[in-house]
């Protein structure tokens, strides 16, 4: 996976929220193009996604040939797609069934439309699963108790922080027998591996450019079934060819174009799952080999995905008898060109290897086993 | 001027909302760093506006300093900015009062929240002015049959097609006089030239990175005063330092580096603006001395901004005559290597010499009359 990594060699950063969102060379140069303010809208003809130069008319496409929905349309990330499916979607003071694990912005969105959440709860430490058959028990006491369902089941299709897959399609069952509308959130899955949203029942699907797709960012997409295309391209009285939910325009700035190019590459870039997965496995043992029980990765084992979290008692140990205390970890990676774990974190830190070659790897358990030993 | 020209040497774009949005050599460079998803990302503490590298923390003060208000927010560009006021104040259903020279998405932003509009007229063909009394005279009839104020006076300081400059304190004393928020878009003027909004009686300002700031996009920013603060910066009940209006996080992207590099280099930029008026009167003299009212600048006269509409009927004759009807003029240009006027139009188009050169716009001159000539 050398390509991906060509801009990092000096510099692994294990932030999970960066390893997906670095860009190949073809990427870079293309986003480069249409850096000037409006570059993008040379040839538009009144709809960003009609535009035919860059060809972000065929961003729609390119999408839903891989993660088949009915339509598309293009957000500044994942937290806009969901708050456009939500203020498309759920009344003001409506309820929205969400995942515990959820990005903060999820309940935000909620928020945003002065609606309400019920959370269905993880199992808790170590692993903080999300058992899709909890909402099934927390749509049966909502109704219970109001006589009605809930507006909106919204699920983190992989989470930020323990990097667990939940079953979506065990969750989509459910939704389609109290038939509640099925938002996913999939910013941290859609873009790194293949999955076919319809047949998880879905009817929303929120996803992010920069996250998971190796674009330049700000850029995502909201994916729709039909029945809710008009809630989500809401016409304006006054222009009826704009979209109001959207003001009229989205990414009009080289995110767009970063991201069709990013699209065109898709095929290779899933190919490379797998390969991810073989590595996060491979990495989590040797990680946790490293001291007996002094690291320790939660969230759900074997690992499906590559945002791992590791308890490190270990290292808040050497942290505690350090001249340094707790900013020790962040000073020796650093010095070992490793970066993107929070400064100050010793008791635990959340990390991915995604797009990292098979040496790179070595060198950050290396670098954890000279940390570990030299202290 | 040549500095903001070199990427368009060979080919030069006329179209309005092209001219304020080229950027610098030093703009480009500083952006291409940071074209990897979520890179401005590496040493952010929670909110986007606190980060120091790249020193996106500095944005507001820039601003600020240049643009007197309270506080600055960024967005995604000056709809967004619109919106995001318009959301802080006008309530479902609520009124706000409007020039008819607004942009498209000065509508969007309303019915956003659904609420209603009432326009003030402009002087009609061939000025297109925005008489500032008309404000009064609107407020005083809705007044009168509403028995309240609206809720917020939305002025367009220069519009996107005619090129006006509105006496924005002229209204902004009238919002004073019946104490209604004033929200004044300066997507077309603030990093074009310098204004002090806090002297114009502006309680808020949107502008565009993207737009007028030579900033790669989509970026803008919303400027307001203190007493706006609460509404703007709406607090999650969940996460109390998350703001809900803006999903916690806006600009999460290479454009708001972008902008930052582009606000460094903002005090040269402004200097340049007594050359651009001295540079648009001079084309628009040459332009209108081609042919005997066969080409007649609409809009305000003489002209107080770079965008420029033309009233063209001697190209719409030639073109009736020519085989490719409307279309010969877009062709005949582009073989001069001048672009930005619509395909097809010859009754009528806007342009913009922003940041040209006298060597390029003399160029675009000579152009016109050989095309006249040469017909």
């Amino acid at each position: 996976m050398d390509k991906l990594t060509n801009k990092t060699k000096d510099n692994i950063n294990l932030n999970p929220i960066r390893r997906g969102g670095f860009v190949t060379p073809t990427v870079h140069e293309y986003a480069s193009k249409y850096l000037d303010g409006y570059s993008i809208c040379d040839t538009c003809k009144g709809w960003l996604e009609d535009i035919e130069k860059p060809p972000l008319c065929k961003i729609s496409d390119l999408l839903l040939s891989h993660y088949p929905m009915d339509h598309s349309i293009m957000t500044f990330g994942a937290r806009e797609a969901m708050a456009l499916a939500i203020k498309a979607i759920v009344p003001k003071g409506g309820t929205v069934v969400v995942d515990s694990n959820r990005h903060y912005s999820s309940i935000l969105a909620i928020e945003s439309v002065d609606a309400q959440f019920i959370e269905v709860e993880s199992s808790g430490y170590p692993e903080y699963k999300i058992d899709p058959a909890s909402f099934r028990e927390a749509i049966k006491e909502y109704v219970k108790e109001n006589n009605k369902n809930p507006d909106l089941i919204l699920l983190t299709h992989v989470d930020g922080n323990w990097g667990n897959l939940v079953n979506a399609e065990k969750v989509g069952e459910i939704a389609l027998e109290f038939e509640i509308p099925f938002l996913l959130n999939a910013a941290y899955s859609a873009g790194r591996f293949k999955f076919n949203p319809k047949e998880m029942h879905a009817d929303l699907v929120a996803i992010s450019g920069h996250k998971s797709f190796g674009s330049t960012g700000p850029v995502g997409a909201l994916l729709y079934k039909q029945e809710f295309a008009n809630g989500i391209e809401r016409k304006s009285p006054t222009y009826s060819n704009k979209n109001i939910n959207v003001l009229g325009c989205t990414v009009r700035g080289t995110a767009s174009a970063a991201f069709y190019q990013a699209l065109s590459e898709l095929d290779e870039r899933l190919k490379r799952w797998d390969e991810v997965i073989k590595n996060t496995r491979y990495f989590v043992d040797k990680m946790e080999e490293l001291s007996k029980g002094g690291i320790v990765q939660l969230g759900e084992k074997p690992k499906n995905h590559d945002v791992v979290y590791f308890e490190t008692p270990i290292l808040y140990e050497i942290g505690e008898k350090h001249r340094k205390k707790g900013y020790f970890l962040y000073d020796e990676l650093k010095k070992r060109n490793i970066t993107g774990i929070k400064q100050g974190r010793t008791k635990g830190f959340k990390l991915s290897i995604y797009g990292l070659s098979q040496r790179e790897i070595d060198h950050v358990i290396n670098t954890f086993r000279e940390i570990i030993n030299e202290q």
